[in-house]
């Protein structure tokens, strides 16, 4: 039995006192992290945010809607769960469900369902209020069990593991994608579920995109090579960056690997239960604004658990405050664009007395080829 | 230079000439296979639905919108679009972009932004006119360019290679899991950019569930082995279904796949410029159940391209006609749930004179093991 399934019951509950407090009478569940947060269902990758599967939790009822392709799924992977077998879309599968539960205010998640699967609901069900739950479910994920801590240390254990098998690996004159693929194929064959995301591999100058896919660009002699991948365990998920020098680089971009390392440990000192998220973003930029970089255009780390991006968000234009159990990146870093980018990455969860760290590759500059 | 890009100055125009005949000022686009369709800009499938790298297409202006993230990648992929830095997000950043163009009417794709999103923008242009425009934007896609066909039939190729290769590896005893590892894998050593869809891998019983992840379920002597899988090759997706037996299978299981085989048959007789979709099912459907089987519950067939779902669709729920140019799946099944579980399915380009098969792989029963 996995994580999630022996906690379902207990989420349910927290979900069900939501209900009570903003007076509604069911919540439909859309978004696939929560789909498996709550019932245990288990969709791909692909399947997020789709009709089939959503969950309608009322104050006594636990439903699955689910069409043809999903009934059995649904059935193995969620016992307990009312399956509704759907044969059409939401507007034409949803009403007549929620007119037997009697529901005439339904929380939704406005972030995940389309407008136009919303203005669908909204005029098949015109007896229904419609109501965007999506900030008020998602502090139901913010703090993790030890059980969710686990097992996202069981994914960034597995991410180290990789990371150390790569340093052996890389060599100069392979692609991006052989790199990428390396890193996928370990992370399955030693039992990931799968990736957390499609990886970022990016050599030399194209280190300074901080999101490009991994192209038949080679790893060369006085490159960098930026990495920054994760894997899925039991669903929750890893993220982790390193910048690896191939041969000799320059002092300048080992003076911004340096600068960038220093920023992060400052954050991690400055991380503390009641301070806010802005703050330790602001530590890490001026650490490198004062070391003579610009610091970098994306925030300093993000909420990480059944999703790779989740609450909280430590960043500049964003107040967050923070609380034991929480899980997140930090990931400061320096681009030069068309020039070079450095970025370094690490998970820790936020306990009464701290950090600590999830992932424990090296962050020292590491050479090699 | 790809496909995409060397055509995409002629679908500019015929977005442009939806704005005309729709009296609108301007498009902005977020389905990621519209934003690489109309500017080359190539988004990760992690990608899809995401503010970053909207496009903007005015009467005389094409615009990218894109975080810092992907300013770089956006001029590099997209050259003569204007590329625009965002910092925050769609509510914050599309208003004055809005303002500079004097747009007062806009398209936006209803089906991919989400209800908060679209909501926001209302909130923040209260100026501007918001039209969904998605059913709008699809036929733009919907007739292939013989670069077009080229493309989704090299991914169909390299899937019927990949088959064969399986057809070979496949032995009693293997998971599921393995299974899917060794095709995605054949791809990329191959040449794929990746994976169609996350690869549907069922043995025995399981192959009643037509969506299921694969698992640590072993193929077994007696059992089926059903599998669904595609590539893509330059944005260009492909996807098959074979249904194979490993050792020998029960009479009746044979005579299912033979109504399924002679059902997909029937439908390649039926399809014909002009003909409607729903016909088309009917006589798929018809076959199975004369052949004393419940038929699936799904559609036929669907369109295929940027996407591995588009328009057209084949069921039996929404008419369709079909015109030359069009491809997409020809995909019936028989399920029986805890039982077994049979499905065929090909990729076809209408011609004027009928349909042409993409996928090439045997349709007979293929024993493996």
């Amino acid at each position: 039995m996995t994580v999630v399934a022996r906690q379902t019951d207990a989420r349910v509950e927290r979900l069900r006192e939501l209900l009570d407090a903003h007076g509604l009478h069911a919540m439909l569940i859309s978004r696939a992290a929560n789909k498996r947060y709550f019932s245990g269902l288990r969709l791909g990758d692909d399947e997020e945010a789709t009709w089939p599967g959503t969950l309608l939790v009322t104050r006594s009822a636990t439903v699955i809607l689910a069409d043809s392709r999903y009934t059995e799924q649904a059935e193995r992977e969620a016992p307990g769960w009312e399956v509704i077998l759907t044969v059409g879309g939401i507007a034409q599968d949803l009403p007549p469900v929620l007119r037997r539960h009697e529901i005439a205010a339904l929380g939704m998640e406005a972030a995940v369902l389309t407008h136009a699967e919303w203005t669908a609901v909204a005029e098949a069900a015109p007896g229904v209020e419609l109501h965007a739950m999506d900030d008020e479910i998602a502090p139901l994920r913010l703090i993790k069990t030890s059980d969710e801590v686990d097992a996202i240390g069981r994914a960034c254990a597995l991410t180290d593991a990789c990371f150390a098998h790569l340093v052996e690996f890389v060599q100069p004159g392979m692609t991006e994608r052989q790199v990428a693929w390396e890193l996928e194929s370990f992370f399955r064959a030693n039992g990931a579920e799968g990736l957390a995301f499609a990886p970022i591999v990016l050599a030399g100058p194209r280190a300074s995109m901080p999101h490009g896919l991994p192209s038949d660009a080679t790893v060369e002699r006085g490159n960098v090579l930026l990495i920054d991948f994760g894997c899925a365990v039991d669903g929750y998920r890893s993220d982790m960056t390193r910048t690896c020098f191939v041969g000799e680089v320059p002092d300048q971009v080992r003076r911004a690997h340096d600068a960038v390392r220093e920023a992060q440990a400052a954050a991690f000192e400055a991380l503390r239960v009641g301070v806010n998220g802005q703050e330790v973003d602001a530590v890490a930029r001026r650490m490198i604004e004062d070391a003579g970089f610009e610091p970098y255009g994306h925030g300093l780390g993000h909420g990480i658990g059944l999703e790779v991006h989740e609450p909280p968000s430590l960043r500049r234009t964003r107040p967050y405050m923070l609380e034991a159990g929480m899980v997140f990146s930090v990931e400061p870093g320096i681009y030069q664009p068309g020039v070079t980018g450095l970025r370094i990455e690490d998970i820790v969860v936020l306990e009464e007395s701290g950090t600590r760290l999830l992932t424990n590759a090296p962050r020292e500059p590491i050479v090699i080829g």
